[in-house]
């Protein structure tokens, strides 16, 4: 039997130091996964799963864009395939992927949630997945008992501002169920008018024909939401942008049905999402920026299963200085909010941290933040490259640590992941000498950073 | 002595595992050096060398380049000195050269071909120059020798459509050499129209005076590769470009001599690219893209000796919505070839990886390959940094691996140098946890990586 | 307490071998600052410091950055707080900030300069703050004592064409005080026609109303900046241009209070740049370009406390392009000077790297130079990432090394950070196999970098 590797005690805990921090400082604390993709309904219902198959394979397209890679049929990917038969394939494929964040993600889960000891292969695959059926069968291995399992105290989904919120609702009414599931402001469809047609069902989804009503509706989201708890809004925009104008007369136009050129996208985008930051900021809520993912790459696959199944890819860099006009233009009117800046291309880390230094103020701790490693940066590489970023040109122990970002009620391993790889540098740093062997402090940091950061910043 | 770093058995193979890995799985291998800029014509007339100055500086422009770099007169570069006295002053430079690959390929090159067990210095230049020419006027130290003595299976070398093939055919018809030196098909000449006096002379060559006499041009010239065993094409563009229009009237205009548009060029080798990357899909060719560098960027020194002697640099980052395009294109048609990516411009990891996710489906194990580091990207850090993207984000076990990229019969010893990388890698991470310790798993990714997936993507 | 950790003699020392080319080749070499922004006047009247609150925080905007990351109130940053509670304020935040360059240069002033052994918390700052003052009141600690302390031979500062140089002239002439205190010539007034405010009041300084006028204006400054010594030019660019025109018409518009166009801005900074050039050329004088910044990004902050007080930011990559055109035109003519490129975005060190091996030639020793990790990049990662890049597509023991560009007399550490830096690096490949084992030829590379470099470029 060829051993799970994360059921190794010190996984990728390198050093000594390491496993100390690890274990007195960040192990035991609660998750506040202030950022996700679950669905309230299915938390509101108490989902069970089938399978280990449908759990894992049944909308993770990280998993499926490796499957694809490594020459596998679609069937068994997306297509019409029992689960047992793409478990099997997907457990053929892994072994090939060394380095891959899948291999360590898939064992954590498979050991944290199911016990499992071995690695998977195409020699274990059916075993496990036998083994699995067994374990999700029992009571604590629904949606919820998943979570409860997994020591959560919060959770952000994310969610339309036409939303209902009323699974968020249900959930809060539920005295059975103590973990807070948060919705988050998340206005794409609003604020992307390059994207008509999303644009206009949104527009009837909220009654507004006109720029000063969909303000006034938006604010009417924004206090459903802050009643729910919300403390975060968030957007993704694939290009920031900076144009100032006449967002009235780009909103009668685009609402009429003529065509609007990008310059006027711009000032609408401009516009509202100034508009935006500056509810934000007098909430105390924060604004999450996910910049820069270029979509829907490939159009016949996209014909034959739709969005968000693994064609996309990253876009162009942030380009900082429009980034910079934004921020400046709400923080000169003393409007803006806590920010998270998340860029989906890697090379933009120091240029973010070096911009998000110039508008640090208190009384907030690190009142701008680096966002953690996002979509293809989310990895070991990807995680160490953040956070030496952060600490570089910031304060580490000031960041608001790791979140899922994830679809999957599996994924809460990620944050074991994460807690790992920061007690693995800050341990490092200790046994190197560059930071004081002082158990107390580097702890304090590390506490910080796994929980108590975010439980102040978002105020939860 | 001093002695050449080379000759450890160990070198650079940090962990056990690493060793092992090596030793078990990748040393014996043959080398499948899929991409190179070796002479046909010097592989059939067997040709030999009468010194070990004449081998390494005679047209190694990055030898040529870390000279200058170290304030070394032209005369003792590309200059008349004699090739004793350039070796001189090679060998003066190295030392100072630490962290520099050459130091490693120098030194990996002397041991295995000369058996140099001392580092090369000032001080032993001379005695090292001696020693080589008498190894070098041994039989087996001709280019054939030097190939057979490396143990090379399959050699591809970069061609024009217009040549005549003659070298390829006399080495296939030749019984007394079975190394398999195939051609590869580089139409630079042909969609490069930017470069319009090369371009005019392609179209003499090919005898072609419209875009479809061109078209069908380069169909006999596919054939004719296809005929000596070619499974490869090769495109180097300073850029990728991406734009509809009509190709003939474009060529119509620049044959006739009149002034072109960017955007004529532009449409002119969408088209053609387009054109040959259906091709080659019917076909199973790999197309190679080498795209970003910047050529000739010192006059002075163009006009004294000409291209290709050490004065490029690296250009413009890739675009990838353009690339997307234009592999969106191919794949909507179903004529997307199997495609190996390399930008100069080691940022560009992460992009070309996550863009490569979006085209990958079987039957080929990574049909999208990325391929390995590129001139200046050449090195054990940029070989560590390819690696770790495309493990990261794509899958590594499914890699074709390495190449030479060179100009030299000395250059093989690249293909180990990238295999202790590649074990120490993957030993690493096995020795760290992060991949199971069992040697059957990982030797599979290690032999698959540095022989078999080249086999099998190429179907040599 | 808590040990301060640059109070470990092996300070970031990994390896044996590191240990012993840093105690047997760096430790003892003396300084060459070659890039600093200290005020002459100060060294002129042997500035003495109250306090080390003064001292450490009275001009440092990294450390303003820092302590605004942490949410503390500008009172205590830039406003009227008493320099002991500012002090408090830092200390309190200094563990937090683990892995930032303030964390290790904080500790090594402390440590080498007023021989404090513990670690700065908020628990030792006032026991420390009391020492220091104490320290403080000796007579070795004034500006000149911090100078001869740090073993300096020879200071750069930085200043403007129309300065009168009176402090140079004043330390040159005073016999009790050996060091070279060099002023290098930074014309960015008269260059930065974009700023055109700073560029009239130039004009007028320099009694320039002609492009000839200023010309030989420059020439005058130049002449007397040679007169006492001066090796240097700087050069501070938001972004490198390229574009050839009529410098006099731009010139006589700009005078006369016309707008002109960003095209005809572009002209002037092309003519006036390659001016320059060719006059640093002739004196043999390096000229140093500082490439990319983005200044000013939050209009609030400016408005309230003015430049150069934490607010600017990295701004665009070098466009490789544009820097090629213009070092080729010098080159062209044989008037390309010694140039030492630094641009902010680490991302750009291979495209600089791979640019400045085109312009390379002899007698001078790598006549391009990359210049050391700069601001943003001044850290360990970033030395390590500026030495790797270099090592890599250069000659590292080519390098003239490290400098301060600091305007504190505590700075001088920052040579011995990069010294163990660097030593750990070499100590490094010495250990791993990839550079041979001996003491002599390693330390050389290590005492050129450190000081013989520097001395022979720049012909001190």
């Amino acid at each position: 039997m060829i051993r799970n590797i994360a059921c190794n005690r010190d996984f990728i805990l390198g050093s000594e130091t390491a496993k100390r921090l690890y274990k007195e400082h960040a192990e035991k604390l609660p998750i506040i996964d202030f950022h996700c993709h679950l669905d309230p309904a299915e938390i509101a219902c108490d989902r069970r799963f089938s399978s280990v198959g449908e759990l894992m394979l049944g909308g993770d397209h990280y998993k499926w864009r490796a499957m694809r890679s490594f020459g596998i049929d679609e069937k068994y990917i997306t297509g019409d395939a029992d689960f047992r038969d793409k478990f099997r394939k997907f457990a053929e494929m892994l072994p090939h992927a060394a380095g891959n964040p899948l291999y360590a993600w898939t064992h954590l889960e498979l050991a944290r949630y199911f016990g499992i000891d071995e690695a998977l292969t195409a020699g274990s695959a059916d075993r496990i997945y036998d083994k699995c059926r067994e374990v999700l069968s029992q009571p604590d291995h629904s949606a919820r008992g998943l979570i409860l399992g997994s020591n959560v105290e919060v959770i952000c989904t994310t969610d339309d501002p036409a939303d209902s919120l009323e699974y968020h609702k249900q959930i809060k009414d539920d005295p059975s169920f103590s973990v807070k599931v948060l919705p988050a402001f998340r206005p794409d469809r609003a604020v992307n008018i390059r994207d008509r047609s999303a644009w206009l069902k949104c527009m009837e989804d909220l009654s507004s024909d006109s720029y000063p009503a969909l303000l006034s509706a938006l604010d009417g989201s924004i206090a459903r939401f802050a009643a729910l708890g919300c403390r975060l809004s968030d957007h993704g925009l694939q290009r920031l942008t900076f144009r100032v104008g006449d967002p009235e007369a780009v909103f009668k136009k685009a609402f009429s049905g003529e065509q609007i050129t990008p310059e006027e996208e711009d000032v609408y985008i401009t516009s509202l999402m100034t508009e935006l930051g500056a509810r934000y900021a007098a909430l105390g809520w924060a604004m999450q920026l996910h910049l820069g993912p270029m979509r829907n790459n490939n159009t016949a696959m996209l014909r034959r299963i739709g969005r968000d199944t693994g064609f996309d890819a990253i876009g162009e860099p942030v380009d900082t200085a429009l980034l910079s006009r934004f921020l400046d233009g709400l923080a000169e009117k003393g409007q803006l909010p806590k920010t998270i800046l998340y860029s989906l291309d890697g090379n933009d880390l120091y240029r973010l941290c070096a911009l998000m230094g110039c508008f640090q103020e208190g009384p907030a701790r690190s009142k701008l933040q680096l966002g953690p490693a996002w979509w293809f940066n989310d990895q070991r590489d990807g995680m160490e490259a953040q956070l030496r970023a952060l600490a570089n040109l910031g304060i580490l122990g000031g960041s608001v640590g790791m979140l899922t970002d994830s679809r999957s009620f599996l994924s809460y391993t990620r944050h074991e992941y994460f807690r790992r790889i920061l007690c693995g540098l800050i341990g490092g740093w200790i046994e190197g000498g560059e930071y004081p062997d002082d158990p107390e402090t580097a702890g304090k940091i590390v506490e910080d950073v796994c929980y108590y950061n975010a439980k102040n910043y978002f105020e939860f």
